[in-house]
């Protein structure tokens, strides 16, 4: 199994502890492809750093995609990865939504701990297109300036923990997602202190994203998820501009089987 | 691995397609042990049939779940699941908020296809206890007479097929998922008729279950979803005292550790 | 009138406070039957306990219900109410569903003030469940070692009394409900020293039931509230087999007197 | 036990049907005053009639509710209803929430049958603002020129069956509900052909007010629901100035007796 | 453009702050007819107050619309105005629906900063029938004895500002509205010291005024928002008796002009 | 007034009819500055394109804003817009967020008229982010292959009007929106043939941005709409590096200023 894993920001110290965490968290012989985005920030807390993000990250996706059975956006907020499941032909999967689809095989009600006040507003947002916002116990964050991004987990283990308890006992969590690639791994660490199951972003991504390879989804060919339909383009980075005209393909193609149904879509 | 699988209900016919499902489904080296509810029907589709299907499974999962890594609750509608996921120190997994959590994967809004008229208004309060109510596109199902249970699939494709469309094009549906174990396996049949991804609901059980006992959540201790509060109780099965009695003490062992932190809880 | 009023608990102290309570809203000539739980555990708090206490209240239920013109399930959190109603012939009340239906008409936002805080969870997903969450003020909860499960409203009158006063001038709440059968009776006892109406589940049950018995409503023979259909069955008590069996019948008559519509339903 | 039942409306055709099933649904012994509006239009089917039936309501209850148990807003669309519960001393019931109510304790989802197609959008947003519209299967109704407005029933019985069915079969109803003053007592005639139970929106607000009766709920004195905080108006007819004077008099003792907490408030 | 501004409250020290805002914020040219409710209350803080401005709102409207190009309704809360809209021919603008308007452009979630704790619970139900609910942070009061009603924004303005911060920096808000005539002008005063935008109710009225004047919607001839069908009405003033018969003809003609649908309906 | 005007998209065709509606819609002294994307697709009906059509505004706004009052995204579905509101210092103006602001003083529920089946997913979830899913009675569209972009209006009038109608009468709609840039202008032509009221995209955009300019609020420096914090980036262009910096610098003024307060923040 072959994973494609995009760090839609700058940081190469965070890229190095997703790669970590994606490592344990993999199956073995789970091939890793690691990639930090050449342009960006140094990690988004804000819609527009998540717009600049989600280009970054369509960037990558669409050049390196190829060979891979599955691409994960490792960032929390999941920048870009509703628009990248649109276009590419194998599963995108995004730290949140890996996240929430695991925690709720572990219980109603969640919390999410995150690592700044300013990034509350956008994950909130983020559960809300989500569909899960009925699930949210709360969102609490840490109030303190933060040193090196791929420290936090070390320096602040203290503050999340407490963080953690309050999630539990004051707001009803029944199971906490420790948010952000840059704390990738510190579930891990912490968890036997905790009195409710966790859920690590990335390794939640990794382990769903072995899920879809093995049971192998065909891409939607019609519908709200298909990919865009064709019409002009210009100015659009090479690969950007193949992955459009192959997912029109793929459409034309289904189309063309769906007039004789006897060959089934996805025979490979 | 060692999977624990209950039907909730007599059926064994159905826990053979449950069982075929679950073993195309599962990593090498997975171990089921199934199980046929000795008290009950045939199917659930209404919420007293499922009240029924809760017991029956709460009997099964606390006299068998010793020496497993995870419990399946191989019904759609989940029934006893949630309260089960409090009492056992085991992952519980049901069919439908697995197939929920693997659907978020996959696309926005979600349809549910579905056996019979009557199964429609369970399982629309199924999803919405699940929080899951935002993304439902639709539940559309069968208007047919059944003859066998174990058959459905078999006997009805096309009309399933049909009704899998018209929830992509009318509805709105970017993922869809095939809702029973009676249809368990139809999915890998017909996926490559269908134009976008679709969810077993056995499948994704198995799947979720072997992410779950890679990742090894602890069990909640405290929250809304730690075991029941030690009290009185009479005239109950030995099996679920005893799960009472374990729950309990797994409880007391925490608050324990609490006390003297630098031991952490679950340091197996 | 003759109701059946069923405590899914074992505890018979908690039995009497419910019959005292229910023998003061009741109107005069009303015949109450009581039964206790013979299975189960001394109140319930948790999702496990509900899936306990909704099976042995069934089996009372299917057993004992000829005779009565209503069943009340007197428990808070209404285990079992929603599945009895498809099954049962006459009008069944759960605590909860009562309470609403009577603070409706008291005022719009509700709170409810439990026992326990370990019950907030599960009341919170019952109240979810009925539909009502949107008018929810808020649950506020004891953080008290409970002594005796039938001395509760005595001996912790006055800080359930805070709570009221909480949940009026901090969360909004226009009426408030006391949850809980181990506290049926305490409303009438402090509603003087209370700013807001205050419904009792127990009281508001005794009263809902009479006037559904004074409207006599048929049971539904169509749609999702229908009698579960007739299907195989096996290892079910025998009360239970018969009460399948007579749902299903009632059923098969309405269909019969649908294709000869001179004949009304329930011209008795 | 004295009922007040206003009809916001001026046709004294209407109020006779109102009278007539209210006492059908009466217990005995109820004394029923009844009142038309002396202002206003034939029936409301909008906003802005709603706004007139309000006030006029509001003269009525202001004048002639002493002496009176309870106050029934006998239109359904509850005009004027919440706010009246803040300022009249005794319970004041509209038919919408009275039969909402009701409908809870006999199934989940409920739908609504009425008499134009014009009157839908409000009471959708009555539905709504009673924090019901979870409930809400469908409004469905009449799309006829109405003939007299107190024989709709009578003329439209088939056409409102048609609809009955509809509403259970297509939009999965599990309780019906027949609105609209107009139609009072039509539920009594049908329902044996109907295949759900079916509720009336008089009958429902008649025995909704003998169970508050019964109860004899204290009137809030703070928060939310509290009568109008005392200052100065102009123009008001007097009943309206008497019942701001009275009900600022109300919260002003419950005031005083909490400084004296020994004094219970409603000590009667 | 000429606007008719009603106050529908009789306090003219309100109105006087009302119409001081609303030429600040009008465009140049802009002719402001005020008129203060004859009867009413001196400010409106709960539903019943409401259902009185509500008429003498609808008096005003209905004697003195013509020949003004939109009525502005001068009180938070929007006494009247979803009626009036169906009724009148011209727009009606609410300063609770202006504000959120407004607000919408400027960010995702907004807090409401009023004058009393009673207005709280009112508040919240207009935002929830609005539909903005979703949107809403949080509502968040002066707890203080008010003096002079046009004279809170003064006296009041540092703890109005603290009320401000808190709704930022602990509920999330993105924009704030300084709720309430008695507050108008205040927004502009504070804004500097404001760290989020903030919306002034009539200042917004006045510009959204502005800008459907501009448009010149043409009035709604069918749907849920069309003039009351015509009926028998009696007891009410001349002015609403004409303005039921104009909203009438405006439906026939519309009806006529559909059947001959070569003549534009609004073809002045 | 100096407006931005930006198209998202590559299609002059569509500006031109932009600019013309644009024109019509501006007070009088209005200059627009208008900008067609360099980079980008011919219209957006997907997220993955409008995650282009974000990145290619982003740019254009960052490059092109100073000397402006405000900038318009000229995309139904608001590209980039809340994450563009964060950055800039001036007011930024979607589509979809104007129209439905201006709908929402035109009645309560409000139906969308679009141009393409594939464009509903992606509009219902832009309707859902701005928390305005609560008043959405549908969105329809065309299900016809269009010809030339830039004249859908003009081909398809008759479809578009029948869409209407629907929405109208059988969805609920009491207010319309004709979304979509390349039907700027058509609602003009043809709101004397619709029942009911009816929205522009640009127009409303044009009038939002002209009464907010009027109103001049102060933008965000703290919460969840302040400009992103300052921290590491690289790769980006210029003028977005300027704007991040600018934005950080917005935020730390706002900071020295808090601390010696008497200093207005926007003195300007």
């Amino acid at each position: 199994m072959r994973l494609l894993v995009i760090n839609p920001n700058i940081s190469t110290g965070v890229t190095a502890l997703i790669e970590a965490e994606a490592r344990r968290s993999a199956e073995p012989g789970t091939v890793l492809t690691m990639r930090t985005a050449p342009l960006g920030v140094a990690y988004i807390e804000t819609r527009f750093e998540a717009l600049i993000g989600a280009w970054a990250t369509a960037q990558i996706a669409a050049a390196d995609h190829a060979g891979h059975d599955a691409v994960i956006v490792a960032a929390f907020g999941d920048p870009g990865v509703a628009a990248l499941r649109e276009a590419l032909p194998v599963p995108v999967i995004g730290l949140t939504e890996a996240a929430l689809a695991s925690s709720m095989l572990l219980g109603r009600r969640v919390s999410i701990i995150a690592i700044s006040q300013r990034i509350q507003a956008w994950y909130r947002e983020v559960v809300r297109e989500l569909g899960q916002l009925d699930r949210l116990a709360s969102i609490r964050a840490l109030d303190q300036t933060l040193g090196r991004i791929d420290r936090i987990g070390d320096e602040h283990a203290d503050a999340l923990l407490a963080l953690c308890e309050r999630a539990v006992h004051e707001d009803g969590a029944e199971v906490l997602i420790l948010a952000g690639a840059p704390l990738a791994g510190l579930a891990r660490q912490i968890e036997a202190r905790l009195p409710v199951p966790v859920v690590d972003g990335v390794g939640s991504a990794v382990r769903q994203a072995s899920a879809l390879v093995r049971q192998r989804p065909a891409p939607a060919v019609a519908g709200g998820g298909a990919p865009p339909p064709l019409k002009a383009n210009a100015g659009l980075p090479d690969a950007i501009v193949r992955l459009l005209a192959d997912g029109a393909e793929r459409v034309a193609q289904a189309r063309l089987q769906q007039a004789s149904p006897q060959t089934p879509r996805n025979n490979e």
